[in-house]
């Protein structure tokens, strides 16, 4: 099948048809006079806006996630648009959660959708913002004002991104956001163009939208917001997502295929399968296990990327050698590393002053002398007992005064185990047998 | 007890008795006499000379090895001056070995004396010597007339460095030789004194014995020769020899024992203790015996040291880590490492281009596809086999790829054995046990 071919068969599965449209529009509009009333009633000077894909004429058919903005004027305080904002949300939605990003908003449920409702400060123009998601509306704008005609377009290249990973700009995936689609769409002209441009990208590229010029960003991808030409659209997207899109650009365009687009689902690994991996591979695999602090990824996955490295160099500091690791959460947080080396001699070589050096070489052979100091290339050696000889007893001992970012500090305060090798079995979460399969086979 | 009073005990067992030196000075009166008798029967112009710490009256009791010179003309071929004065040799020798430095020799056996007969030229000033050994006489001359009254001084030096290892400028040992120890001692007239110097000695130190204008030397140590200011008469002293000096005079002077001239004698190993000792360590110790090359030591050991580092180099370039390495050699020859890692993963990590290099990309992929490549920090990534995942199979593939030296390489091609740690206990020399116990305990 050629590229346009596949493209037609993907765009059956993923343009919403004329009913769904219809509904989700109805429902967007009922939320928003809701809004409209719920304001007027508390005497605020505020109205709702429908924003995000569904606005924009870009989501994918199914994805029935909804983004309405609070709008509250500009000359109150931060507080009083958090708390009127709030105010006015709750008296909308009746079954909903609390989130936190830069502000506090909610993630209400009406039947089969999600609408998240987001209090925001209505500015005049994007350079007056106050936050980030005050900028959200002129997005919007800048996208509705040009897209038409490019909706399926944006759509594929969504589906595109999705299924090959790099989609989401969230902390967790580090990947492409809905906007950044739109306005490589908007640039390019077309799905395919999109990707024609990939193939040649090199990290660093700068991507204008308008003639605006940009500046200094220190990025794999710089994509300058035509709303914010100070900022950098494509910030979120890390080294790796932007190569890995950049390497599936080619592959696609050279063998193209449906799968890329629906790749075939990612099955949990079974407990023998896991044993069975382990065996074949021949490294040490541990697990770092606690429970997962109760706060958004957004927060939760920095902190755990952080801990993971932290924790590698503590590894490396104790002459032991990460062949690599990673980290998942769910209800559980697991930190995991696959070790190259994880056992050392009870024994390690540990070097003083140039013989040289009286003063200390005195100090160092009254300190050492029942090790036998000795003299190597000039200077005194000491063989002394190693403090860790496995990673196990390192891990036991010293993980909490590795930097692991306040929440993950404190939920593994709370408690944590270190499984080894076929204990990982014990982890019996299939999100974390998903992940396991990916670690293993598609890394 | 002082450093002086240890001095006077010391003296009485290395002093020779009258008896001795009578006996030893009459026996190489003797030698020389028979030496210029076979030069005038085979109407060659030479003659005997008697050099050495024995011409100089600094030997040490016991010590009945002489180095007689026959001296031949500077006029006639180097050819001529080794086969003629092998000729003369051997009409004054009934049992010797040849032996091979810069030029052929005898070592022959008379009764208890070993003698070296040495053919060389007889120059008239060192400047004009045609070979090493030509220069000997004038060294002699030189120490003849000033040593004069410190021969014990210089035979307590040459006993304290015999104690604590220090002492031959053999390749197999890289310390001090005889002549350094004379000209040491002439330098700071006396043994404490020279130790008083050597306290403060700094690598690169440089001491003139006259008030000679040295060369540029690259040396831990460099004491110019007064008989040819160009040569550094500290040339074969390595920087551990140089350093364990250095630690051993402070340490004297401070808590000065007998001890330091007479250690307790090092015991071999025995089985059970090596096997203890090894199971303490708790790391691979692997051991390369083969039969020892039939070479003097001065062209073995270079050989041997630089066997032991190609070998290191390769055990590094492989991922494994070598502890430390030394090497031994009787009538077979060991090369010994003791390594901090010896066994790794079945796999490893093989890096590739990064992903803008589109050429290489497709090449890294097509070679790679059955390995699944994935990204990682911006480059193709594959899992490969790992060639060795233990330093037996490497060894036993690719040592004699390393560069083991003319001698070392044919005796290895003629069989060799990689004994891994308990293994070890199957090499059933004294030798190589006191070897060993030094190596475990006073390295």
């Amino acid at each position: 099948m050629t590229g346009d071919k596949i493209c037609s068969t993907v765009l059956k599965e993923i343009v919403p048809g004329e009913g769904e449209k219809k509904a989700l529009l109805e429902f967007a509009e009922h939320i928003i006079s809701r809004i409209d009333e719920a304001a007027k009633e508390l005497g605020v000077d505020a109205h709702g806006l429908l924003v995000g894909s569904v606005a924009k004429g870009t989501w994918i058919s199914g994805d029935l996630d909804l983004d309405i903005f609070i709008m509250l004027p500009e000359t109150i305080s931060e507080e009083e648009m958090e708390s009127l904002g709030l105010q006015i949300a709750k008296r909308v939605a009746t079954k909903y959660e609390e989130r936190y990003a830069e502000h506090p908003y909610l993630k209400a449920f009406f039947g089969g959708y999600a609408v998240d409702l987001v209090p925001c400060f209505s500015v005049s123009n994007p350079a007056s913002i106050k936050s980030a998601v005050d900028r959200t509306p002129f997005h919007n704008e800048y996208i509705k004002a040009r897209i038409n005609g490019l909706e399926n377009e944006v759509r594929l290249l969504k589906q595109f991104m999705k299924g090959i990973g790099v989609y989401g700009a969230e902390l967790r995936t580090m990947g492409f956001s809905g906007y950044l689609c739109e306005l490589l769409v908007l640039k390019y002209g077309s799905f395919l163009n999109v990707l024609q441009s990939a193939k040649g990208w090199r990290r660093g590229v700068i991507i204008g939208i308008e003639d605006h010029k940009g500046h200094e960003h220190d990025a794999p991808l710089v994509v300058i917001d035509p709303v914010d030409p100070s900022r950098n659209v494509a910030a979120a997207v890390s080294l790796d997502k932007f190569c890995m899109f950049i390497d599936v650009s080619r592959t696609f365009l050279k063998t193209p295929d449906i799968s890329f687009f629906f790749p075939p689902e990612v099955k949990p690994m079974t407990d023998d399968e896991l044993v069975d991996e382990l065996k074949q591979r021949g490294m040490d695999v541990f697990a770092i296990v606690f429970k997962a602090p109760d706060v958004v990824d957004d927060v939760l996955y920095p902190q755990l990327y952080k801990a993971l490295k932290s924790i590698e160099e503590l590894l490396h500091r104790n002459d032991f050698r990460v062949f690599h690791g990673d980290v998942w959460s769910n209800s559980n947080s697991v930190i995991l590393l696959e070790m190259e080396i994880a056992r050392l001699p009870p024994i390690k070589m540990h070097m003083g002053p140039p013989v040289e050096s009286v003063t200390h070489a005195e100090k160092f052979k009254a300190k050492h002398a029942n090790c036998h100091p000795y003299i190597r290339s000039g200077r005194y050696a000491v063989e002394i007992p190693r403090k860790y000889a496995d990673v196990n007893a390192l891990l036991k001992s010293e993980l909490q005064t590795c930097s692991l970012g306040k929440h993950v500090s404190e939920a593994i305060e709370n408690g944590y185990r270190v499984l080894k090798n076929a204990q990982i079995i014990k982890i019996d979460d299939e999100e974390f047998r998903v992940f396991l399969r990916k670690y293993f086979r598609k890394r």
